[in-house]
């Protein structure tokens, strides 16, 4: 009798977690190869620090002691993302921190919405950011999407996990563009460019000119530079081609143009400029990221982040930063659910010692003992049943290999038997950890 | 200006973070090669699974969304153990569970309690348990300690964590014995008993005759099963001299037996039978445990957990289990803090890969690729200062090795450079990785 799980909350089954243990390991190897290290913040940031920022509010989870008043307005919530608990860690280490600072963090968030495909209530990130005192060279917006696409990479290449194409655009570009053109509020719209794939250019256009009374040339121009997407440098031609000019415009040209050229030689294919992302959040003020697998792009974006200029500060210091969020559930229960990604078996046990009797268990488990000490996993028959059904809890398991005393080991897939010490005998390298199969593997 | 840190809810510097990943990576390498698989559960359940269990539900941090109408009752609260999930999770999924289910889980939990000394309000576990459907055979009672106290004794052998002893009890023994002494609540007794070490046997005494109504000599021999305490089976005959008798007693003492006898065995001298320990979770069922750091016994237990025949039921099964949860926080959180373990260096980065000018960054990123190629973290400098500047970088990170263009690295501890190839270069194996110090260790 399953009772109803509740929506919004994955988990998985054990074969799925060994799953998402593997491509975490993945991520967290690819960032600290880069240099970046590993922190973790608490689960529950004071209400202050959580609605700072305006609208996000609206999802925030609310904390408080059961037995606090019912009056009593909440003390915590849980942390949305992991941006905002990172800005306050930076606030108070500082003094021992060494900037600039590069950091992952790979931690559940939650968010306090109507569940639907997707979305979670509660979702595992992994963030890569670095953050400067002061400030922070223009190089970092080139890295840190590598950094990420790198790692997304590994997932393909490991577990053959779909192929990503990350767009990048640049707020200075944007607002820039639209400084020229003449507007005075450039943020109004990008806000109203960002709903192109909602609702469509000749909307866009409408409403460029009615709410913001833009000439139809002038809205005619932001569409065009809406429409620019381009896997090389070639968007530097094509937005000059538009005529519109502007100092912030070349800032936001030139930066957007080192990321797109680093990338085209590094992770050919997989970076494209794409001037019509916006990225609601509006502490970003450089280069903005987002990314979709290849063929699930309805999935919508599974990477994202930008540049901040001003994502903290104290009274003396500001902190810019440039990061990038990976949306680990985002990728992996969708993957998981449907069977595209499983493991070999749900269990480490690569052996099972097979017990013939209650009384000699004890020497099961030194057996058990000795295959542990060189690496291989092993578990002990919970009880001395007859071999047949021994080796059919093995395999309801997937183990696979079976251990008989004194020093026989069965191959419990071919059937083959064979002599064995448990201090010298090794499987094959393929069966000594759970691996992670594919759909479109070999199992 | 560093902000006020929040009381009860513990955050590494990087440093300390390596240390906890690594000791976490030891306890879950542990669990593994004994057969134990991951899972996670998510952070919150409905009040109604978190307050079934009376008492505890003063400690729940409850959780609702920031706009839900105030009078509306909390619909979840944060997991303040693992057990409860856990329970959760094995009812929920127990159609795709292959039983006995071995499983480990390290995660979080969070206690609205006043922050103490040795208590937070948010807190690392990592709990190990087996699980039966309908039975679950006592060996397994042998078997949890045994893996519990091999993680524990990974973390001496690898960081000089202190050493641990292990307290044993099982409250069939203790219940069979005062229903031997006529008392018809043993449940009172035991309560009673478990102030021992707080008040003072007399005061137990004194407690047992007023509130219970116990002879003098049946609260005597009470108070002479608690004094008896043994790193081997002596304590059967201990208790087999008080001269009380009943058939509970008599299963309770053959079960405590053996796991003391395995243990002496396996891991000499650090379990012991410790007969007046109590726990007091009421769903413990036979054997329990408790665990102190040796020399830091002040700090409470740091693992401990029991028997349970009836922690999950649905219409049709029961789930009898057994399992220790290890107080990861309650570990690390004072050694860390004192010093007492550190990391080599906070960052993972063993090489940084200096910048001639902006103009060569790109060469300087490919060597730096080209060493990540062969599992040697590396970071490229931010900027294209004077070498020595660059150098200082690296010191202030403990990054041991600085590259220069073309092809030369300096250990920048020894000063010692000699040319090298980034295809081919490799640290001494110590630098690969940031290595756990301990206080005692040669640094």
């Amino acid at each position: 009798m399953a009772r109803a799980k509740l929506s919004g909350f994955p988990e998985f089954l054990p074969a799925g977690r060994v799953v998402e243990q593997r491509v975490l390991a993945a991520i967290a190897e690819t960032f600290e190869l880069h240099g970046f290290g590993s922190i973790e913040t608490r689960a529950l940031e004071t209400m202050e620090s959580l609605t700072r920022k305006g609208e996000i509010d609206k999802e925030v989870y609310a904390v408080k002691r059961i037995h606090a008043a019912a009056d009593e307005p909440a003390e915590f919530g849980l942390h949305f993302d992991l941006t905002v608990p990172f800005a306050r860690y930076v606030l108070e280490n500082a003094g021992q921190l060494q900037f600039p600072f590069r950091r992952y963090q790979i931690q559940k968030a939650w968010r306090g919405e109507r569940p639907q495909e997707g979305r979670y209530r509660e979702f595992l990130q992994a963030d890569v950011d670095v953050v400067g005192q002061g400030s922070l060279a223009a190089h970092h917006d080139v890295e840190l999407p590598l950094v990420t696409l790198a790692a997304l990479e590994k997932l393909h290449v490991d577990f053959s996990v779909p192929t990503v194409t990350m767009s990048v655009n640049n707020r200075k570009l944007s607002e820039g563009f639209y400084r020229g053109l003449g507007v005075a509020e450039p943020m109004a719209v990008l806000q109203r460019v960002d709903k192109l794939d909602k609702i469509g250019p000749e909307k866009v256009a409408e409403l460029l000119r009615s709410e913001l009374g833009m000439s139809a040339a002038a809205a005619a121009s932001c569409l065009k530079l809406a429409e620019i997407r381009t896997p090389d440098t070639s968007f530097v031609d094509r937005v000059r081609a538009i005529g519109v000019t502007h100092p912030l415009l070349d800032a936001g040209l030139a930066e957007l143009a080192d990321v797109v050229e680093a990338a085209a030689k590094l992770v050919p294919g997989r970076l494209v400029a794409d001037l019509k992302i916006a990225r609601g959040l509006d502490y970003y003020t450089g280069t903005v990221y987002e990314t979709v697998m290849d063929s699930m792009e309805s999935m919508g974006s599974i990477s994202s982040g930008g540049r901040y200029d001003s994502l903290a500060s104290d009274g003396k210091n500001t902190y810019p930063g440039v990061g990038l969020s990976i949306g680990v559930s985002r990728i992996l229960v969708p993957l998981i659910g449907r069977g595209a990604l499983d493991a070999s078996r749900p269990v480490p046990s690569c052996v099972l010692v097979a017990v013939d009797s209650e009384e000699t268990r004890l020497a099961a488990n030194e057996t058990a003992a000795k295959l542990r000490a060189r690496g291989i996993a092993a578990e002990v028959s919970p009880d001395a049943a007859k071999y047949g059904k021994q080796i059919r809890y093995a395999d309801r398991r997937g183990i696979p290999y079976v251990w008989f005393s004194p020093g026989q080991v069965k191959d419990i897939r071919s059937g083959e038997q064979v002599p064995a010490d448990p201090e010298s005998w090794m499987p094959a390298a393929a069966d000594l950890r759970p691996r992670v199969l594919s759909a479109g593997s070999g199992r």
